[in-house]
């Protein structure tokens, strides 16, 4: 129950209470906020700012959002928002999440989000490789970075 | 307590499970919302669409917001947002409004929005007059309207 | 592309100026309060609102949520959130969703939730055909109109 | 334009991605919710967590809000939510808030909350003096505290 996920970094997220609802837990359509926090927060932190993506010209839409479920949050906890970057070709992009409630320990979410890039004018996809070289090292050093880690884990 | 506001055109809005907080109640930041969509609604039943607006490349930030909450609303309930423009001088607009419970005829919320046009592009202050005479005027006849109706109110 | 979906029912859903975010488009997130919206709608129009349901002291946490998204939705349009129920054996149940735009016919997205029952008071799960054998029949007849819709909408 | 308030305690809030609108900044909606983060921070800070009022089977629901929205924030900044108590007499409590930008140092919204204590249970307004002397204590102490900083601010 306790078990933490195979991948280290977290984004630390208080519940508020406006995310609450009237089954005094957070509601389910938050999480997918925090999803985004947390991966945001995780690319920047690995050089990827969404900020200077944008900046750029780049848009990352997303095109699939799974979430499963596992326990309810409440007022007063901290969420522990795990990310990592799971898939990355240059065109598309998968993040996988995993939340676990700091003061219980519980696992309370597993999901994972895909996305791809685009041209903030045209709004048509695009390849990072050829679009922003700098970016796709970035990434793809980072995928690198989280197989390795896996596979230690996992040995 | 169940007297009705004196300006007739109301928005009817529907309390969403999401909006609802451990509290069991609407959260009150929700109600700014609910204030956005009836005057969204409102301008545009008068012909002046906020699409329309932005269309012409005119925006209206808003400058203030006002709520005195009455009575809290509950799930399963339906809101009467009471909107109508109350003052207007071409460079700044105000609404106000009042929020009843329909299904029990409670006086929920009462307050009013402040707004101001801006070029979308330059994001300076702009005079309605000059820069579209036609919402200028469609604004100007509808507060003409809503000041008659109140005089006949309240004789 | 614009094919509609096997199911009838739709909940019509316009686009508010505050679920857009700065890729002018609807956030990917409010989706998942439409959902929910639409699936409320859905259950008290087939007589198991969840007013009602709440007032039996059961309630119906959210298991997992899954939404694939297809095309974007814009500030100005409405959305046909299609919904049926598409599996229920009284512990567990899953909605089946397709959100298409009203004015292009674009489909924007595909998604199911699943959900369980639980006690309100204990927040154990139950067995809705021992707990609330009304709430079964009309839930159990439902799955069983959509999938003989669904056969005949296949052949 | 960058004058610091009278107050000194702030609360940092990030702004979201998904708290920008479409005209590319922070829907007004949002800002009401920051409040009340920065709030019950505040509080906590100052012995009366709303975790524990709520414990002891006391809420404090929103009577008034008033925000003046002076600059609009983008995403990419972080919030200076400026708090303090100003006013408090056991039954009703005021909080005044000024939110400065951190990077730009602009003055962004000037705002104010009012909020009552209620019996978790039946709803009914209570006097925090005769319901739980120690929050009334500490509540009254910090007023004392905010008083004189400001006083002292203004020689």
């Amino acid at each position: 129950m306790k078990k933490q996920p195979s991948f280290p970094w977290w984004y630390p997220r208080k519940v508020q209470y406006y995310e609450t609802d009237k089954m005094s837990i957070v509601h389910h359509s938050n999480y997918v906020r925090w999803l985004e926090e947390a991966r945001l927060e995780y690319s920047a932190l690995h050089g990827v700012s969404y900020e200077r993506m944008e900046a750029e010209g780049i848009m990352m839409p997303v095109l699939e959002v799974r979430c499963r479920y596992r326990a309810p949050m409440r007022f007063g906890q901290t969420a522990q928002v795990y990310t990592r970057l799971a898939a990355f070709n240059g065109v598309r992009v998968k993040y996988e999440y995993e939340i676990h409630c700091l003061e219980t320990g519980e696992l309370v979410l597993q999901g994972y989000s895909c996305h791809c890039f685009v041209d903030a004018d045209s709004r048509r996809p695009l390849n990072l490789k050829t679009r922003h070289p700098e970016f796709y090292q970035l990434t793809a050093q980072l995928l690198e970075l989280e197989v390795g880690m896996e596979k230690e884990h996992n040995e």
